[in-house]
């Protein structure tokens, strides 16, 4: 912001995280002077709303909002203007450059997602919230004996997403996967009417939505005594998994956090198998900055939070998955996803 | 496509309406030869689930498929390569640019939208399920007393869905609206800890997500014998629905669609109290193109499948909103919604 007036701010993720405002509509000219120049414009549908959720900033009502503070932001003693060029389409610029006139407009990406990154503690004791509903759905669906055979993936799923939602979610933080058997070998598998069969892995990716907050977690388990190649597969992922969070410290290179959990696997023969990043940050999104793979860039800071979700996929027979939410921290990664690491005999 | 070698698509969409692949990253290059000529990039993640949906493409398993897509389109004879102008950001269309090299980048927006405005049968058969889901949950949650003093606006809109669900739907399709009292008033209110009393109109905004296609309804009642200014005001926009509606014709303009059922509301005095327009295309996006509303442009055709929801909110007091899904056709369109339009007393 150091050589903006002003950052017109269109991303409604953004939007929330910098006024609370939570409707569907909206856009935000945050002015360099502060909260008393800067105003939220969204439409008559959120009138009442923003009033109740951001009281103490200006607010427009009308549609088209971006062009509307694009236009009014001379008269607001803005010479250079920001926008989120990750967030503009290259058709909403030209209607922006049109609208700015003598305003200058100057491509700002990413910067409200860089302060997205670290959270602070109202923040993290949101996410907590969030991952322990989780935690405490996977436990109830246990005890009722949730996961047995003869039930379909879809069942589990909303029996999951219902209990998480008893325990206080707004709803699921994205769409459940439950997938059994070979069907656990496809990394991102949308639950069906197959059911689940004695002897299967079953792998189940959920997580709960609350506060605007999402929580991620993936847990691996086998109905009945696992076969050798099942128990070998897990201890496999749990050794990467456990390597993966101990490389997540503040300072360490993003790539690195990733190489420390896929070198084990690839050791194993299995990297081929691997075939997704080891995480990605999660708050106000499910997927946010900074992502853990390898490819990736930047460091880890403390008060990030990250997922650590090392994957091994074999076709045909089945997979495992362990993944959880966690906290950047001095020393050890704090858990905000509780439930056991250990092999599951259901 | 008409001047143009190949279309890079990149909303995630309109690959599914294209293509049928469901995964959450993928790009398309849709060649003007044909599927033959055709390729879709998604990641590794998603390789069985391609090829499972999309066996008759070539598919490609690379991380940034716009990209790769957009730096082998010489490759494969492309020279004028358009591109979804409307879904890519500034800072894509930069890297898009590079990539590309030889190749020149054409916008194209709104190229594959305009299709989707139209549903096949095979579609609208999808469409009416979704609607029919919510039908039958609103039909339970009322057979089992599920609207009644006491109960929460959160509790209801879990039932809701949860009854959605086990009819067949894969969730909602958008956030469910339960909105009880005053808050009825709230044009998008998100439902709360606040619990139903008698005498209060209750707003439910819900709809069923299945097969991709999404429904969309409104249904406002009212606990025990209305009050004079509830029966008044729900007559209202009873009235103007059923304007609304009849103007829905081929042909029509989309904002004399809006106009004629607006007209019912100004009429009365109440044209301040409609913040919203009337309705929008529903489909494989909860919005979509077209939109009625008083700035909307061009003309609905048989075959578009849309909403028609005018609502009057009395701050303060309540307000009634009346929403059906339908489809254009040769006279009166056809109600995909067919839960009564009366107005219920609970």
């Amino acid at each position: 912001m150091a050589e903006l007036d002003a950052l017109l701010v269109t991303n409604l993720v953004n939007i929330r995280y910098l006024t609370g405002f939570t409707g569907s509509s909206a856009a935000l000219l945050l002015h360099a002077d502060g909260d008393a120049a800067s105003v939220l414009c969204t439409d008559g549908r959120y009138d009442q709303q923003a009033a109740a959720e951001v009281p103490d900033l200006e607010r427009l009502i009308e549609r088209s909002g971006p062009l509307v503070l694009a236009g009014g932001a001379g008269a607001r003693g803005v010479r250079r203007l920001g926008f989120e060029s990750d967030a503009v389409t290259v058709e909403a610029h030209s209607g922006l450059v049109e609208a700015a006139r003598a305003v200058a407009l100057h491509r700002a990406p990413g910067l409200v997602q860089q302060l997205r990154m670290v959270k602070d503690e109202a923040e993290v004791a949101v996410l907590r919230a969030a991952c322990a509903f989780a935690d405490q759905a996977f436990a109830d669906l246990l005890a009722a004996g949730g996961l047995r055979p003869g039930r379909t993936e879809r069942e589990i799923a909303l029996d999951l997403e219902t209990r998480m939602r008893r325990h206080g979610a707004i709803g699921p933080a994205f769409e459940t996967i439950v997938a059994a058997g070979a069907h656990s070998a496809i990394p991102h598998h949308r639950p069906t009417d197959a059911t689940l069969h004695q002897g299967d892995l079953v792998k189940l990716d959920f997580g709960a939505l609350s506060g605007g907050y999402h929580s991620d977690m993936t847990r691996t388990v086998v109905l009945g005594p696992p076969a050798a190649w099942q128990r070998e597969l897990y201890e496999l992922v749990a050794a990467a998994q456990v390597a993966g969070r101990a490389a997540a410290l503040p300072g360490a290179d993003v790539a690195a956090v990733d190489a420390a959990a896929r070198t084990v696997i690839t050791d194993a023969g299995r990297g081929d198998d691997f075939p997704h990043g080891l995480g990605h940050g999660v708050g106000l999104q499910i997927h946010e900055a900074p992502a853990l793979g390898p490819t990736g860039t930047g460091v880890l800071a403390a008060g990030m939070t990250v997922t650590v979700e090392p994957g091994v996929y074999l076709v045909g027979r089945g997979g495992v998955r362990i993944e959880d939410t966690v906290v950047v921290c001095d020393g050890e990664p704090l858990l905000l996803t509780r439930t056991t690491r250990e092999l599951l005999e259901i």
